[in-house]
């Protein structure tokens, strides 16, 4: 078990002794332990030998030139020059949230970036200044569009964060598939079956295989297959993909380059890196802050006491469960798996970095 | 079966009989015959009988004073007073358009509508202007968010229209159910089972009778149950519903008034009739429209040269399938079910305009 503070301020030197600066390097460590504390462990510590061995393949550029390449009054394109995910995506919001500020709402396509940890950190920025977050990214291609057996597309996220008074804010946050293939490799692990409706073999038959990407498999679209409305899961991982990659000039599609390094550079491109696509909407070009919270308490509060299915004592709001995780381990710790905790240890010794194997125990 | 312009220049005197402008009249007429023309005939002519009673117990505006409420150089919120869906979410859409043109992006949530047809014709509005058009809507409660017995949500509707270059554009129009209700209505008359992953029974139990909603019962979000990411549905219905109620100051989830005049008005409200969500972004606010387009249709040409399931000849773009039946239909002519083609025989009757029996045999 660690603390927060301890795995902040150990993850915080290894992206400073990998060549970042000292604000990115927060940046980067702010996300992956934001992570941590909302019970996304697939998205925190175990993804920093992922990092590591990306920087040592000269895949990522731990100092890039950031810039904005095109704009108007509420829009931009930024370029993220090879950087790591997580401070392209940050530099991107913040553009957002200032066009916000001048002109009602500020919406932002990222080219040239990379893997950047879980999507809802971005949308919630917005919620100190009073604006509606979201966040949407393309990925990886492990999907197969309806009908279709070559993988297309990525699990392709969106995340929005909205603000309200007496209440923690909404956040929705969640991929445009049935499950994050994170969820696969623990079945798969455990030697376990999985549901039907997740994944699909590589002639297109329903499987329940959660090793089948492995055989020419591929994950399906939320809703699953045709009949039960997999096509809209489609609809909306293909418009993520667009908005990230076609506005800006990304990769799209099957061109997403691999976020891991055992999967080697793609040979066709047809853009720049991965993409994102950032909005902030200030909730007061709409109506007053003051007002709309109070209307989002009463959402809340109506869909908060609905009836429910026997077993299950309330309607959760989006958010809610990621917020539960985050009090307990803020309580208890953070526990990291042993494996896990071994690759950290040989980065930090390779870096000279001091990592222990427990600091609370 | 009937002409396009049969059916249109008499529902335009329809709504002119019932006291709606010209303008107006011609409006709705289009958006009628838009849904008629893509194969969408749940929301067509099949509709003018619900839209003539609200009428005539003065649950819709005539002669509506639509206006704007509040804005910013990107952003307005617009007042539809009690207005027919269409003629609002057309006047909003121009505004959002408009705006799109001054800063880049335009974005309005409206509220005091009613029922406006099909999602995509408003999103469509924004491809001549290349922009990329967004509509959203929210829509009579029928749907349980997850582990809820109480309907909170409608089918809400997301369309998303984008340009393409060769290709004819990309127009995504979906509900975040896993079937239009329409689809129950027809399984229900046919005396046919639902797959299980539509609805739910009064208890929260899987159920795969498509009458179920008439005993307690509720529609799923997209997805289906919990296991299958019916959460990730329920989140994208919450977002719909919170962009086109809570910040227009309609009336969000349960409280959204009936569209069918066999529905009481509810006693209770927490806002001012419907309400929809329009977005419009200007593509050379973020590259040029001929780069963009091209983009376009290398992604399009990607995924129609995907690897298929066996009986499956292509993956399909968003909007191909209605693209096709509108050929079809253009073509062919629109058929009309005889009890609605009575329904509408006596509307004209009632108010004095001429409808034949059939203008094509």
């Amino acid at each position: 078990m660690y603390t927060y503070e301890y795995l902040k301020d150990f993850t915080e030197k290894v992206f400073i002794r990998m060549g970042c600066n000292v604000e990115d390097a927060q940046v980067i460590a702010d996300v992956f332990l934001s992570a941590e504390l909302r019970g996304l462990s697939s998205h925190g510590m175990l993804r920093l030998k992922d990092y590591y061995q990306l920087w040592q393949a000269n895949r990522i550029n731990v100092n890039p030139a950031i810039q904005i390449v095109h704009e108007t009054p509420s829009t931009a394109v930024v370029d993220g020059d090879r950087a790591i995910g997580m401070v392209a995506a940050v530099r991107s919001m913040k553009i957002a949230i200032d066009k916000a500020r001048q002109c009602g709402t500020g919406w932002v396509s990222t080219r040239g970036s990379n893997h950047f940890g879980i999507a809802g950190y971005y949308a919630m920025m917005a919620l100190k200044h009073d604006m509606i977050g979201i966040t949407m990214t393309n990925a990886n291609p492990l999907v197969a569009p309806t009908f279709s057996l070559t993988r297309l597309l990525g699990t392709n996220p969106l995340a929005v964060a909205i603000p309200a008074g007496k209440y923690p804010p909404f956040i929705a946050d969640f991929s445009s598939t049935p499950i994050a293939r994170g969820k696969l490799a623990v079945a798969a692990k455990k030697g376990e079956k999985v549901p039907y409706g997740y994944v699909q073999d590589k002639n297109g038959n329903p499987s329940d295989d959660p090793d089948i990407l492995t055989r020419g498999g591929s994950m399906l679209t939320l809703g699953g297959d045709y009949e039960h409305g997999g096509h809209k899961g489609y609809c909306l991982s293909a418009i993520i993909d667009i908005f990230s990659a076609v506005l800006s000039g990304a990769n799209f599609g099957p061109f997403v380059p691999p976020s891991v390094v055992y999967l080697p550079v793609l040979e066709n491109k047809v853009g720049e890196g991965t993409g994102h696509f950032f909005g902030a909407m200030r909730i007061d070009a709409f109506q007053t802050a003051a007002h709309f919270k109070e209307k989002m308490d009463d959402w809340i509060s109506v869909f908060k006491s609905a009836k429910t299915v026997s077993g299950h004592p309330e309607v959760l709001i989006p958010g809610e469960p990621e917020r539960r995780k985050e009090e307990k381990i803020r309580k208890e710790g953070i526990d990291i798996i042993p494996s896990v905790v071994k690759e950290i240890k040989e980065i930090a010794d390779s870096l000279g970095v001091e990592f222990s194997a427990d600091n609370l125990d």
